[in-house]
């Protein structure tokens, strides 16, 4: 697993699901989304509890969506970035459903397709679900200060998602698109520890990750529709196609990422792009799923990138380390 | 995965690691722990980082015990209780093996060896490393009071577990003990909300996964030499016991507790018992895996078990879930 593991059976996905909050739903993306809610409080007193909502609606739309029911999926992952994974538990202990929970920061939706399609494609289960979110307002309380502080936010700084993505992976389904290879990623210490500038920590590990891809598999950016990152945000995106090009390595052409995409950066004041764990999962959920469906694409890598930190690791001086998982999904 | 699953090709344990703190090295189990540290704080100027240290030790230790090299490590799973789980990642990260972190409060070592144990089983991975920690001083000032504060703890309090445990799971090795069957948790809410009675709150799960373990493999109690928990303590264990003889199976012969056996009693001042990542997971890694070689137990099932919560969720009110994850492991 060092290396690339291309897929013995590759697995469907059966069905995909977004949910999202007011302001993403305000965005570019807006069309993509299955559901939305104004005031981002999904009729919950609390933002936690709004976050676990999302969670919940999120996969079951996705169950809707693949006809099929909750005593059908062998096993779920998910996870979230609030505080021991709460959002992820209490969002999802209704459906009674075997749980792995996961912690990979805003890395978690690509690390639990990586273990639910390798179970999948091995037969060691038939439907698996992987499910995260994240919340602007569960977020910024956790990391940075109070929602009522109004604090100023610096250039790099990025915009917590309020949304959640849920996927269903079958292997008895032959719908498209399919995912064809993960290559799961290491924690790469790039030396950054400026808590608004996550697209910069994670840079490298996204680096590490896509270089040892194209490496091995002999393949350039040329043989993808596009490739995806949530979430390196402008800043990250800039300094990864400026680390390829010393490379020779042109990315610019195929590169985009997933907060660089989900606001508009001219209207909705979200400085360097969004991030959190919603933000790549709702956009793979809905918008790269939509159009891989539509064949507008039908060859692509997805890569979801985390911030291994925490507020306490900040102030204990910590330098933030970053990790990416990837997966290549296909139209087969 | 609703089901128990027995492996394809059941997996050795190919190594393990304990490492421990003073408190439990002063214990019953002294003789079973690779390594410990008198005064807790290995070295490190912060709790966190010393639990960090506790985790990278206990993986170092089981590589040189298994004669392998960190790269011959396909990936690793691991987790602890700390907010971000940065325990794991700042301990592991100079592995530079493929990562994937989780969060799974004590059930985590379980969880763990459930997903490596299914990846080397169907040769995805040869080689997979399973690590979890906890620390007492970090947990304390997380999830409860200072420690400058002195609080009062009461009766059904657990004392969390200072240590870690490490595990090497491989498909080139003919080592017993081996992994043969694993069934994942569900999310089981029994209705306690007291952040003091864990083990009340978990033994739900754990009867929800051991009776289905018994139900679908038509197994009892007397089949195996010892059932293991980590950790109920002294409070779970006797619920569980009492859930068990209301179904007419007698639990109490072969049922024991990591919590239970890790701290004495009468002189250690533990309350409830011993808990945490690392009780279980130390446990499991010290004393059980030398049992089994020395072949003083030859067919065992353990269940680590998490209480899904953080102070957040108890202070909103929400009640703990609990969740245990079982494997069997036998001298094959």
């Amino acid at each position: 697993m060092s290396n690339v593991i291309k897929l013995k059976n590759p697995v469907s996905i059966k069905s995909s699901a977004a949910v999202c909050g007011n302001k993403e739903f305000h965005g570019p993306l807006r069309n993509y989304f299955d559901l939305h809610c104004e005031d981002d409080k999904f009729g919950k007193e609390t933002w936690e509890k709004s976050e676990s909502e999302m969670q919940r609606l999120a996969l079951n739309l996705a169950i809707t969506k693949a006809q099929i029911h909750p005593e059908d999926i062998n096993c779920m992952f998910a996870g979230d970035l609030i505080n021991q994974c709460t959002s992820s538990a209490f969002g999802l202990s209704d459906f009674n459903i075997p749980f792995f929970g996961l912690y990979g920061a805003c890395s978690t939706i690509a690390e639990a397709l990586i273990l639910s399609s390798l179970l999948v494609s091995s037969n060691q289960a038939n439907t698996v679900a992987a499910i995260t979110s994240s919340h602007f307002c569960s977020a910024e309380r956790q990391f940075r200060f109070p929602l009522e502080y109004g604090s100023q936010r610096t250039p790099t700084a990025q915009w917590t998602v309020t949304a959640s993505g849920a996927f269903i992976l079958s292997n008895e389904s032959s719908e498209v698109p399919k995912i064809v290879e993960v290559l799961p990623g290491r924690m790469i210490d790039g030396g950054i520890n400026d808590a608004n500038n996550m697209g910069a920590a994670m840079t490298p590990a996204v680096y590490d990750t896509l270089n040892r891809y194209f490496q091995e598999t002999q393949q350039s950016p040329e043989n993808f529709d596009k490739i995806f990152t949530g979430d390196l945000g402008f800043e990250g995106h800039e300094l990864l196609c400026e680390l390829f090009e010393k490379d020779k390595v042109n990315l610019r052409a195929k590169h985009t990422d997933c907060g660089m995409i989900i606001f508009n950066r001219e209207k909705q004041d979200t400085h360097a792009g969004g991030s959190g764990c919603g933000c790549g999962a709702s956009v793979l959920a809905g918008f790269i799923m939509q159009e891989m469906k539509e064949k507008k694409m039908n060859n692509i890598l997805f890569l979801a990138t985390g911030a291994l930190m925490s507020p306490t690791t900040v102030l204990q001086g910590e330098n933030i380390l970053g990790i990416a998982h990837l997966i290549h999904i296909q139209n087969l």
